[in-house]
């Protein structure tokens, strides 16, 4: 199974192909250029560096979020565009997309990206041979975290990995508490399209038409927030 | 300082820039596609995909080896027509190149490549916020390994991670041996360009101008080990 995979939920933005699991071509950009400039111009890179065309790929997955709302709005639409034909698409979620760097591992991994106000999006996965999820994603205060971490991770004898842009931020909060906590090393931190792929190969996505697909956000977006307080105050 | 590292010292080639230490572009690929096929064409599409040009480049950096002969080969060949100008090159071993995979973390890293006729290529690093090289890398019988390991990791508390392509393989044999030794997952467990673009940031590599630079074997080619066999028949 040919799978393009497309992840632009953060500052950074990638886009692999794979084939039954391997990862055939991936390209990885992190320029501070908008997505909206970069993301196309990365999947015809992508598919020709794996000589290979959109027609030959059996799906299309991309990271729904959580993550930057422009950043997720960008990979959502383009994935809808290059789907509009008729291919179906498969919506992962951003947190557990970067699990799938520690698939074959042994760790409990502690997703979490910085949501801002003294909150973090945040899911648990059970990394072996297959990545088992935890908990459903979920936007919780900083303080709330070492109690759902225990609750959540109960009697499984892992240590946490912390992933994500949110690792080092946690880290320095948790480490206090938690003796078997470690920051991911950088170059496997951070959520990769080869991630999704992987996420989207095993079954963790959700395969659906692109008219379907929709950004998940865990929080309602600032402006909105800031449209409803300003209501409020009239 | 930007560096542009070539990594082809295996099946899957990649090139990197980074700035820093943080990557800025990578570009990976698996096709099965010969490395002199796909290597230029893959530096062309990193450098375009950063906004970088090859002269805003401080120092180009190369896998010298060990590993696939021919893929080094074309690797060093690549790199030394892209300094032909007058910039400098950065040779970094390839085990040293993935060990940075874990640059941030905390483990000896055992970076192991499958040499063919029951031997590997090896060496031990000790990662952390650094990476310290603890052996040089050398060319081992499978069955020296857990000596060696133990006689270089001495007393350090560290668990020992397996990385490379010969990871599998010697896991299989140590883990009879070591309770705390354990594989790499698979997306980090593999040589890549930003590893090498790291370690050269890193002061790892050696500087020196393109006419110096040699690809490192480790041990005699085979087609010259069956000539010196064939001659001494004779």
């Amino acid at each position: 199974m040919k799978i393009l995979a497309v992840e632009s939920s953060a500052t950074s933005a990638s886009v692999a192909v794979t084939e039954d699991g391997k990862i055939v071509s991936e390209v990885y950009v992190s320029t501070g250029l908008t997505h909206s400039q970069t993301l196309l111009p990365m999947v015809s890179s992508c598919l020709e560096t794996a000589k290979l065309n959109l027609d030959d790929m059996d799906a299309i997955a991309v990271a729904k979020g959580p993550g930057s709302f422009t950043g997720i709005r960008i990979g959502i639409a383009a994935v809808k565009g290059l789907t509009f034909s008729g291919k179906e698409c498969c919506a992962v979620s951003t947190l557990e997309g970067m699990a799938y760097n520690f698939l074959g591992g042994s760790c409990i991994a502690c997703c979490v990206m910085d949501a801002r106000c003294s909150q973090v999006y945040m899911a648990l996965f059970d990394c072996g041979e297959k990545i088992v999820r935890l908990c459903e994603d979920m936007a919780v205060m900083l303080s709330e975290l070492p109690e759902i971490i225990e609750k959540i991770k109960k009697d499984i004898k892992k240590d946490v990995i912390l992933l994500g842009d949110g690792a080092e931020l946690c880290y320095n909060y948790l480490k206090t508490v938690y003796n078997n906590i470690s920051l991911a090393p950088p170059l496997s931190r951070f959520q990769r399209a080869s991630g999704v792929a992987l996420a989207a190969q095993n079954g963790a996505g959700e395969l659906m038409p692109p008219e379907a697909l929709l950004p998940v956000y865990l929080r309602v977006p600032q402006a909105e927030r800031e449209l409803k307080k300003r209501r409020a105050e009239q």
